[in-house]
C-alpha cells in the first residue's frame, strides 16, 4: 500500500477500504505519509467526499491515533454536549452543573476560541485561579467525584486531528463537511461516551451559514455516533444574533451563574434546557424530554446546580466565590454607550459584527498567538423584536484599551436593523437523531 | 494574496488571474508557497482544471521561473520535435540529422527513460564517448554549427517544473492534462522556437491509452503553444505495437542510422517523415509537405543526414565511427529466441508487455536510481500482419544478465496475439493545428 495508491483512488472517486483509511491515518500520525500527500489527500476529500462507511472508519482511525479514556469505573452514564460555535455561545457552563447535578457524569473537555466565536476555556479562566490544564489522574478524580470536569483537550488524545487541522488550515480544506464532522467526532468519542448531544449552530454568527449545510453536517456527525454505538443527537440553532445578552469572557461567566440562578435571559436559557434535557434522557435519567426538564428546573431552583458549579471550581483552583459575588470577576475600567441613532423596533443584530467587535476589544484571539483580556466585553441591551427609541442604549461597551473601541464601534453602528416589526424567528431550529 | 485564497478559488471552480498563478508558481519556485500547499493546488487543478487563458499563464509562469534560451543570433528557424514517449520510440534520433540537414536549427533537449518507455539521451549515451551533458556554451556552439544539438534539460530551465513534477509524482496528480501540458510546453518554449512538431503517441505502449484524452491533450498542447505565437503543429500516432523491430539502446541507435542510410523499418521511417517533414514547413524550408518529404529523401539518399549524426555525435565527444561500423556500439554477451507456439498471423503485439521485458532485461529503469544496461533488448521478428509458422522466430533477446531473462519472457510470452489475419491499422491518427 503507497500513499499514491491510496490518494489516487479518492481522486478517482473511489472508496478507500477500511484498512485503507487506517493505514493512511497511522502513516500520517507517524509521519510516514507527508504532509504534502495528506493535503492531496484532503482536497480530494474535500472534492469527492467520503462515504458514511469510509467516514466511520476514517473517525475511528483518528480516534485510536492517540490515547482513548475509560471510565468504566465511574458508575454513571456519560454524555457530553458539542457546539460548533457561536457568539455568546456559553450554554456548555451553566448546562454542565445543571445536568451533573441530575446524576449523568460529563468528562467535558473543550477548546479556546479563535475568530468571532469565544472557547469555553477562555471563558472558564476568566474566574480568578481557574485552570483547565488538568492531567488525567486530576481529570479522572474531579470527574468521579463532581460528575463533572471542565478542561482542555488532552495533548495525548487524537493526535492525528491537531495534525491534520493545522495542515487543513493552510491548504484550504477546513470547510468540508467530512473532515469536520470527523474531527469533531474523533474528539468527543475519544472520551468513552454513552450520549452526545450536538448544537449545530446555524446563521450569520455561525460557521454554517445555511440550513442545508448545517443539517448535512449533524446528520453526517449523528452517523458517526451512530456507527461507533454512542447514541448521538443533534440540535440546529439560530445564530443570527447573539445568545443571551453577554459577549465576552468574564461577562459571559456572570450570564452563566444568572442561568444557574434561575434569571438568566430567555433565549440563552431555552438552548440550554433543551440540550441539557437531551442528555438526561440519554444519561437514562428520565424518559421523556418533559421529565427531564422538571428535574433541571428543580435542580436550579434548589440552588443544587449552582453549588455543584462551585465544587468543581473549587475542584479546579478557582474562587468558588465568584458564584455568589460576581465582583471577583475582572471589571474593565471603562465603558461606552452605543445608543440608537433612530426610534423603532430591533429587525435583526449582526451576530457576526457583535462577535467581531468584541474581539477587537480584546475578548478573542484574531490568530492563535493573541492573547485575550477577561474583563472586556459587549452587553446588549436590545435584541431582535425589542422597540428601541433614538437615544436609548443599545450596547454597553466594556474595554481596558481606548484605542480598541473605535474599530469595534466601526463593526457595531452598523450591527442593529431598526425598523417595522418583525417576528422573532425559531431558536430551535430542527433535531436529528439516528 | 495568499496561498490559501488562491487554493479556496480553483477548489471552488472559480479562475486564477494572470497575477495570481504568477504569483504563485513563483512563489513555490522559491519556496515561500510550500509542497503541502502546492499539493492541495495540484488536485484541485486535477479535478477542476485550468481554463485555456489560466494555462497559457501558467506554462508562460512555469517557463519564467528560470533561465529562458535566446537563439536570435543564429540565422535559421528554430523548431524541435516533441514525444509523449512510447516503446521503441528512437524518432527524435533519425529526424534531428535529417531536419537539420535541411537547414533548420533543432535545439533538442530530451529526457530519460522511466518505467516501460526509454529515453533519447539513454539511447545516444550508448554511442561509446558520447555526452548529453553540454553547459550552454557548447550547446550553443554545437547547434550554431551544425543546426542540431542533443542534450539533456539544462538545469537552468524551468525549475518550477522540475519541483512540481516531483511533488506530482508524490501526491497523485500525474495524469492531468493541463498539468501535463504545461511542463512538457513550458520546457519547450523555452528552447525559444520559432516552431514545434509534437507526437502524442496513443495506446497501450503509450501513457495515453485513449484517442479522446490524446487528442484533448494534443489540443491543449496546440493552444499553449498558439497562445505563446509559437507554431505547434500535433500528431497522435499509434502506440499499440513498438515501433520500429527494435527496443533497448544500442540497438535502437542502430536502427535510426539504418533509418538514416534508408532501410529502416517502414512504420519508423513514416512517422519520421510525417514529423519531419512538418518540421521543415514550420521551419520555412519548404511550402508543402510534399516538397519537404523529396528533401528529405534526397538528403538521405545523399547521404547528407546520416554525414551530419556523424559530425554531431564527434561534437558530442562520441565515437563517429558508429555510423558506418555499428559494432563498434555495446553488444550484450548472450540471446534468446522467442519462438511461435502456433501458426497463424500476428494480430496485436502488446507494446507494454515489449516495453516492460526490455526494462526487466536491463534496458530501462524502474526507478529514477535505477542504471541501465546500453547493451541489452529486443529484436522484434515479426509484427502486426505478419505471418508465422509454429516455432518461428518472434522475437530475439539480447542480454547481459541470465537472472533477468526469466521474468522478461514471463512478459512477453503472451505478447503476442496469433490467430486469423486482420488489417494492419493506422499509424498516423490525427494532424492537429491552431
Amino acid at each position: 500500500m503507497t500513499a499514491v495508491e491510496l490518494i489516487e483512488k479518492k481522486r478517482d472517486g473511489q472508496s478507500l477500504t477500511a484498512n485503507e483509511i487506517r493505514w493512511l491515518i497511522d502513516s500520517y500520525t507517524n509521519g510516514s505519509v507527508t504532509d504534502y500527500q495528506m493535503a492531496a489527500m484532503t482536497m480530494a476529500v474535500f472534492l469527492n467526499g467520503l462515504s458514511g462507511e469510509e467516514l466511520a472508519v476514517w473517525t475511528d482511525a483518528m480516534m485510536h491515533s492517540g490515547e482513548v479514556l475509560n471510565f468504566d469505573h465511574i458508575n454513571k452514564r456519560k454524555v457530553d454536549k458539542h457546539s460548533t460555535g457561536g457568539v455568546g455561545d456559553k450554554v456548555s457552563i451553566p448546562l454542565g452543573p445543571m445536568v451533573a447535578a441530575c446524576g449523568v457524569a460529563i468528562p467535558m473537555m473543550s477548546g479556546r476560541g479563535l475568530g468571532h466565536t469565544g472557547g469555553t476555556l477562555d471563558k472558564l479562566e476568566s474566574i480568578p485561579g481557574f485552570t483547565t490544564g488538568l492531567d488525567q489522574g486530576q481529570f479522572t478524580a474531579i470527574l468521579e467525584r463532581h460528575g463533572l470536569v471542565l478542561a482542555g483537550q488532552s495533548k495525548t488524545l487524537v493526535p492525528a486531528d491537531r495534525k491534520l487541522y493545522a495542515l487543513r488550515d493552510a491548504t484550504g480544506t477546513v470547510p468540508s463537511i467530512p473532515l469536520i464532522a470527523s474531527s469533531i467526532m474523533s474528539k468527543k468519542l475519544a472520551e468513552d461516551l454513552d450520549g452526545l448531544v450536538l448544537d449545530v449552530k446555524v446563521g450569520s454568527g455561525a460557521f454554517m451559514k445555511d440550513i442545508d449545510a448545517a443539517r448535512t453536517l449533524a446528520e453526517t456527525m449523528v452517523g458517526i455516533g451512530s456507527a461507533h454505538g454512542t447514541s448521538t443527537v443533534a440540535y440546529l440553532t439560530a445564530m443570527d444574533e447573539p445568545l443571551g445578552l453577554e459577549v465576552g469572557n468574564a461577562n459571559e461567566i456572570a450570564e452563566s451563574i444568572s442561568v444557574l440562578r434561575g434569571h438568566g435571559p430567555a433565549d440563552l436559557t431555552e438552548v440550554t434546557m433543551v440540550l441539557a434535557a437531551e442528555m438526561l434522557v440519554l444519561g437514562r435519567i428520565d424518559d421523556t424530554i418533559d421529565a427531564a426538564r422538571n428535574r433541571l428546573e428543580e435542580v436550579v431552583a434548589s440552588g443544587a446546580a449552582l453549588e455543584l458549579f462551585g465544587q468543581v471550581i473549587e475542584a479546579q483552583g478557582g474562587n468558588r466565590n465568584v458564584i455568589d459575588d460576581l465582583s471577583l470577576l475582572p471589571i474593565a475600567s471603562h465603558s461606552f454607550e452605543l445608543k440608537a441613532q433612530e426610534s423603532g423596533s430591533v429587525r435583526r443584530v449582526n451576530a457576526l459584527a457583535v462577535g467581531r467587535a468584541a474581539m477587537r476589544l480584546g475578548a478573542g484571539r484574531e490568530t492563535k498567538e493573541d492573547s485575550i483580556d477577561a474583563a472586556v466585553g459587549i452587553t446588549l441591551h436590545a435584541k431582535t423584536g425589542d422597540q428601541v427609541e433614538k437615544g436609548g442604549r443599545l450596547a454597553v461597551l466594556a474595554f481596558n484599551d481606548h484605542d480598541r473601541v473605535e474599530s469595534a464601534l466601526a463593526l457595531l453602528r452598523n450591527a442593529w436593523e431598526i425598523g417595522d416589526p418583525v417576528a422573532r424567528s425559531n431558536l430551535i431550529l430542527d433535531r436529528i437523531a439516528s
